[in-house]
């Protein structure tokens, strides 16, 4: 089942977005089936995305044991939930492992695919963040990926920091590794320090008006 | 045209589901092409969704048919909407009989492709809620995948019954029968006595916090 | 790269809704990246969504200037949005050029692939809506899909003006501009007259339900 470095990413990227799902299915109050659907979406849905995008088998079709792990990992968080302290900061840090996870997974699987180095990394940031769009969409949340702090930069950072070590010769696991801790690094200092990218400002000195 | 068992689902689910589409537009007192727009994205979105997943040819690009009967419908529901006395239990209703007729369908199809009875029950799952959330985001409706009677349990119990039918050697069209009528029979309780299963609670004595 | 005239329309059209995409990030007080985001998903959005369901290859997955181009249009948007003195006018005008480019655009791209004239349109106006309605989701817009404005019917008198008069031998130049200006028009007396469809109104002398 699992054969590669990406697969083994993917893995890991699956369980703990799903894991995300399932805690705003907890802040939600859903039923056990809520659960399901919402690890399930958020498990596998940006690379979902990824793979209708680059016009290869979706991964999980041939494959049931992703759908199962999402849903076993609904029915743990079920009856487990109520045990962290703080469920919000939970899912943040979660969503920020399996952003790193999933952001070179992506790019990764789509360079695979032979498309180029800028594409790719879209399709990594796409993976990344689709899953957590999809959650956030459907559980009715503030969308993380419009959070004031760093969020798909850290993905893209990731993403390049993989291509760009890939391309002068570095081992692809080392690569990988190197990859995933740049993505997760960024994503954690913008978490706990509140890192965040010079945001547009409006003119100064005119009115407020929402519709300009 | 029609050729099989799971086609006349597909017919009637796209014809129920297209009405529901064209309530809600009349709900929010759209014009006529809105209507058609509600009507036919509700109507095909969930097979749709389906067909990109398994890489078969989406069912209605080749088939015109499909797209005039859901805009057909939504001219009907222009003129006639305000004829019931309550829309919204109109809505619901035609919801679940749609959900049903979807659940059955979208399982079959995929079995078809060749998928395992896992992944062809959740695209069972897929087909017949797909084409509501899409109706519910763009019409502005509270979704009702996530209402607190039993919604996409439903679903995933008519696909169950249909697949274990069939597994048993229950001829197919039987096995489509009794697996819509599982479906709809539960969602119907549901609707009309409040059915829903036990829903994750906060643990007690905490202070509510909406950010945990 | 441009090789027809439909590729020129297509790339107009991505320019001009990759800028809208950037106004609502403006409009958001995002920062570089969220332009980014939202001027990509909003300029390749509408095409990325017929091509996936025409079953065609996604077009900015082997053209990386496609991508690159989007996130130009973000960078220099970034800094010159608060140039203009009604940011959500200019919005609204750019978008109705896009739709009207990606109406024709779509229907043509769609009409190569063999499909027939009614889904032809149907794709038209899907390329022409569907960068807008994720725009709007992912930006926490109002979709100006449910404008009450004409809108997606613009979007089809443009596509149904082209294939109208491909259909009596007008050269395909011909009816690709003529097709861009009957729903540039269209779109354009909807904006500045307030141009709208009769809408559907529950029956007088009912007491308002919204439950209904």
């Amino acid at each position: 089942m699992v054969q590669t470095a990406t697969q083994v990413l993917d893995w890991l990227g699956i369980v703990v977005f799903a894991l995300t799902g399932a805690l705003v299915a907890s802040r939600k109050e859903m039923d056990v089936v809520g659960f399901a659907v919402l690890a399930t979406v958020t498990g596998i849905g940006g690379g979902t995305v990824r793979d209708v995008l680059l016009d290869v088998p979706v991964f999980w079709v041939r494959e049931p044991a992703y759908l199962i792990t999402c849903v076993v990992v609904a029915l743990v968080a079920f009856f487990t939930a109520h045990v962290p302290q703080s469920r919000y900061r939970y899912l943040l840090w979660l969503d920020a492992v399996g952003l790193a996870l999933f952001a070179v997974a992506g790019t990764e699987k789509a360079m695979e695919t032979g498309v180029g180095a800028t594409v790719a990394m879209a399709m990594g940031v796409i993976t990344a963040t689709f899953g957590g769009i999809i959650r956030d969409l459907l559980g009715g949340e503030v969308p993380v990926i419009l959070s004031r702090e760093i969020y798909a930069s850290a993905a893209l950072a990731g993403a390049a920091a993989f291509v760009a070590l890939g391309a002068i010769g570095v081992p692809r696991e080392a690569a990988i590794a190197a990859g995933f801790v740049v993505g997760l690094l960024i994503r954690a200092a913008a978490l706990r320090y509140g890192w965040s990218l010079p945001r547009y400002r409006s003119r100064p000195g005119l009115p407020h008006d929402p519709r300009r």
